[in-house]
Parts: C-alpha cells; sequence; structure tokens
C-alpha cells in the first residue's frame, strides 16, 4: 500500500484539520468532533446536515457553505460516525428553525442519524431525515438494506440546500426530499477496489482485463463482471438499467452527474461524459445540468457512476443552477 | 491497462466535445481546432491563451474564464499542439488589445507556441510570451532544457488573468509574469508512473515500496528514489529544498498550492497539506493563500506536488481572490 498518510490512526484528525485550514474562508470546525460547519450560519432558516464515513471527498464536508449544508459530520473511514458527533453536529449546525438529515441508506448510519435525533429532540431541537437510496444496481448489500446511498446525494444537497435558503420550512423540505429521491437514480462501475489505509490491502482485486458494474462506494459487491471494454460500451450497459428504473418518456429533462471515484483521471471522465450525451440523445431525453468530476468517491478506486436527476419539477432546475459557496460546488 | 476510454486515437475529440458540453455556460470549442475558448469575449483587453499536451486536467482548459485564460490549446496527450492549432487559439481569443501565450517550458511548446506568435504577428496580432519554469526539482529534462514548466502555472494564469481583467496592457503583464515567475517554485513526488493510452503500460514503475522525488509531470525522470514514506516525511524533503531556491525570510508571505497528480484521493491530499501548514509554520513564513486538489494532473498518476509563490507584491493576494469563473477555478 502507497498511500500520502502518516499514523493509520490520525487519519480523519489530519485530514479534518487540513481540509479547514485550507478553507478557512468558508468553514470552521467544531471543538467537539469531526464536524465541519459553515463559517456563517443564516438565523431563521433550517440547517441541513450529511455526513457519514470518511473517505468519500469531497463528501460531505466540501458541500459545506452557503447554499449548501450546514454541517458535516465525518467518521472515520468507511465507518459511520456515532450518535455523540453527530448530535455535536447538529446543535452546531441549528439556525433556530429546524434541522434536516440527509442519510445515505447504510444500516450503520441510520441507526446513528437517528439516536442523533432523538438525542437533538430532547434538547428541543426539531429535526427531520431525508433517506437517499439512490444506486440501482443492487437491492441489500453489504452493509444496507435496500438501495445504497451513493452520489445522487450531491444532488439532494445542493436542491435540498437552495430549497431550505429560499425558506421552505423543515416539513416542507421533508417532503421535497421524498420527492426528489425518487428521481434520483445512480450506477456505478469499478476498474479497481479502494484501499482502506488501516486494511492495507485493496477491498477486492480485479483482474487486469476486468470491471465489475454496480461495485458500492465501500466495495461492496456489483451485479456483474465483465471483460474490459470501452467507455461507450459502459455507457451502453447503464443506460438501459436506468431507462427500466425511470421508464422515462422522450423529451424528459434531466441533470447528470458523472462521477470519479478517486483514482480515474477527468481525462477519462470527460469522455465518459460525451458517450452518455449520445446515449440520452438517441434516447431522446434531454440534459438540461450536468456536472462531472470528484464528488463521491470511494478512496482510490478507479472507476465512475452516473447519477441522472428526472426534472419533474421546474424549481428543481432552478435550485441546481443556485448559488452555492462549499469547497467542492460553486454556483 | 484499463482506462475508461474508446479508440485511443479519438481522446482528445471526445474529451474536448465532452467538455464543451458539460460546461457550455462557460466555454466554446474552436470550429478549426482543439481549442476552448471564453464564451463572452471582453474587448479591449488583451486575451490570455494557454495549452499543452492534454492529459493534465483540468488544466488548462478547466481555467478558461472570466478571470483567467481567453482560450486553451488542447494538445494530444502530452504532445504539444501545432503551430497551427495554436494560432487558431490566439485568433478565436484576440480581443483586440493583445494575446499573452502562457507556455510551460517544453522544448516542443516553445517551439510551436512562438513559431504560432510568429504566424499571429503577420496578421498584425500583437503577442508577448511568459514561459513558466517553476518545477525545482532538477535541471535539464526529458523534453525541456532548463527547469520544467509545471504546477505553479494555475497561479501564473490566475494572477495575470486577473491583472489583464484589471486593465494591464501586454508590455506590463509580460512584465508581471517575468517578476512572478521568478516567485513561483514547485516540487513533486511519484508514488505511481502514468499510462498514457496510446502506449498502453506505465511510464516507469516504481516499487510497491518505493516512491520518487522530481518526477515531472510527463513521467520524467525525478532526483531520487526512496523507501516509501509518510507524509510529514515527504514534506520533511520538499520544504528544505523549496528554502534554498527560495532563500526565503521569517514572515514573509507566501500562497500554496497542494496539486493531485490524477490518482491520489483528496483525502491524503488534505493530510499532506496539514503537514504543509506546520512545516511553514516551524518555518516561520505565512501561508495567505492556499488551494487543494487536482489542478494539474499527469493522467492517472499517484502523487501530489507543492507550489510555493512568494507573494512580494499586494496586488499579487489581490489578483488571487479577485473573481474567476472558470470550471476548475471559482472565486
Amino acid at each position: 500500500m502507497k498511500k500520502i498518510i502518516n499514523n493509520p490512526g490520525d487519519i480523519l484528525a489530519e485530514m479534518v484539520s487540513g481540509f479547514v485550514k485550507v478553507h478557512q474562508d468558508l468553514v470552521v470546525k467544531s471543538d467537539d468532533s469531526f464536524t465541519v460547519c459553515k463559517k456563517t450560519k443564516t438565523q431563521g432558516k433550517v440547517a441541513l446536515v450529511s455526513g457519514g464515513g470518511s473517505g468519500h471527498e469531497p463528501a460531505h464536508a466540501g458541500f459545506v457553505g452557503a447554499g449548501m449544508l450546514s454541517a458535516a459530520v465525518c467518521g472515520q473511514v468507511f465507518t459511520s460516525p456515532t450518535p455523540d458527533q453527530i448530535l455535536d453536529g447538529i446543535i452546531q449546525a441549528n439556525q433556530g428553525a429546524g434541522v434536516l438529515l440527509i442519510v445515505k441508506n447504510y444500516s450503520g448510519d441510520l441507526m446513528n442519524f437517528d439516536m442523533a435525533k432523538e438525542l437533538a429532540e430532547m434538547e428541543d431541537i426539531e429535526v427531520g431525515v431525508v433517506i437517499v437510496d439512490d444506486d440501482i444496481a443492487v437491492e441489500n448489500s453489504t452493509y444496507t438494506q435496500g438501495k445504497r446511498g451513493v452520489a445522487g446525494t450531491v444532488f439532494m444537497h445542493k436542491i435540498l440546500g437552495a430549497a431550505a435558503e429560499s425558506g421552505l420550512g423543515l416539513a416542507e423540505l421533508v417532503e421535497l426530499g421524498k420527492t426528489l429521491v425518487a428521481e434520483v437514480k445512480t450506477i456505478g462501475v469499478a476498474l479497481t477496489g479502494a484501499t482502506v489505509p488501516e486494511v492495507g490491502k485493496p477491498g477486492f482485486i480485479l483482474d487486469e482485463d476486468t470491471l465489475e458494474f454496480g461495485v458500492g462506494i465501500h466495495g461492496e459487491p456489483g451485479y456483474k463482471k465483465e471483460k474490459m471494454c470501452t467507455s461507450a460500451e459502459i455507457v451502453a450497459e447503464m443506460i438501459p438499467r436506468l431507462k427500466a428504473a425511470f421508464k422515462w418518456d422522450k423529451e424528459e429533462k434531466f441533470a447528470i452527474l458523472v462521477n470519479g471515484l478517486g483514482g480515474t483521471p477527468l481525462m477519462e471522465q470527460y469522455i465518459f461524459a460525451e458517450d452518455v450525451y449520445h446515449s440520452c440523445a438517441e434516447e431522446g431525453i434531454d440534459i438540461c445540468f450536468a456536472k462531472v468530476g470528484n464528488y463521491m468517491t470511494a478512496l482510490d478506486m478507479s472507476g465512475v457512476s452516473l447519477s441522472l436527476l428526472r426534472l419533474q419539477d421546474e424549481n428543481w432546475l432552478k435550485y441546481l443552477e443556485a448559488p452555492a459557496n462549499t469547497v467542492a460546488w460553486k454556483s
């Protein structure tokens, strides 16, 4: 294993400390936990809190700032933050109008965010929850009942963040979150496994001529291994599965996110995006908004995921395009 | 080799096409060459043009937009664009007040940008040149006489772009560029080689317990191979070399860029940045501005580079912080 780290046990502390020093114009660190908070609060608006295991950078701390998250709670690598950490995040984030938790669908995260919600309610903070399960690759997985939450979560952060900024209340945001999550679907492909520093070797090994569709962002098994193929062939595997999940009609409008998993260069991500545009044009669906880059990674995993969001409501595109001032999403 | 591509010969065309589709709000593609141009011109201001071989994404197309480059000319992978391509970039970029070329110091780039300059002058476009040679690792290299131009080039784009936006003329920008380049110094470390798609195997192989200091962004040899060591030890190798090059005094002000080379996760880059802050604090020098991320990559190479810019003039920090609206640098 070759990684630019010091003691593997210090990864989280050193990463968060580096992050808040570099981005001190945007964020501060909570003294009591590995929580990255927005520097300037907007009193009277619902605060959004997300988080989960680390190793997915820039998620989620990279999305803290005006127009997106109020706080991100950072767990150890691929490990849910504790209820106490999340409670601290909720308290730090609270702007007096309730707190919305955006939780990726993993059993550990669900349990710990739920406990934190109960603890916060005992302190008279109103808390709502949106659970994101956008990965259509498999039902149930190593750490999940149901579908996993992956890169589509970033669209949730942006749209719900802009909606909160526009003044929506907690109950409205929970409602919007539920509607949204049904319209966000993701599928990924891995070319290599990811190496957790404490483990020191890849979570799985793929042969030099093999890729695997549907691998999760913690290296959970996918649904199919295949011979290495072209970008266009990868897209040709993914689009029909997304189509089956969406049952889309021609001329429907979508936002797309081509997401690098950590070890895949931007060059390849843009080539893949070009193939996605071609395929969507053939399907007759309309890409109105696009992002390409490393948004929700899996440490050093090589591969990409493709997220589609069906823009059912014209406000959603407005929310996607609304101003945001975070490390990894500025508009 | 596992890469998400189609025909290796189509990489450049497909990447540029994907790039301009995804970022159609910011950029357009020249019909005649692989040149990415700013969508909206600012008539009467000097236009900045950069470029070089592809494989360094987001450089340079990711820095095209208001406040930075007017155009980026994209060559084949690790190959200089041709004089004709560069001439087209100059013509497309020209806003009627002269064009400044920012060229990384590689023999092929120097020759082709210089020929393009002559061709443009024959069409009565005034052209100035700034050559960037920030890599202090080695003198002369596989493709270079003198020192190589690497990640520090991004600081040049930002400062010269902001200065052009503020109204400086071509001669003043050339002068500023020369002053700046003497104050930008970079040193890198590689954990793996990069694989050029047409070649299909890494340009060099490092053992599983070895890293190499001073490798170039095309895999040019560095100055020393060592046993894999910690992030703090990497910083402890780099800072004294930067100090020897700058001969800095305590309390001098610097901007830093921690740059991922393509295959290194952000997690490691932030841990490395944390160690850089510690080391600079021990040196008594002041980090006033910091960037961390993949700015000037070497395809899928694993490793980082560290660039320091001594802020000799208070305007330079203002220029760094000035508004920019590009794909990879927004402020």
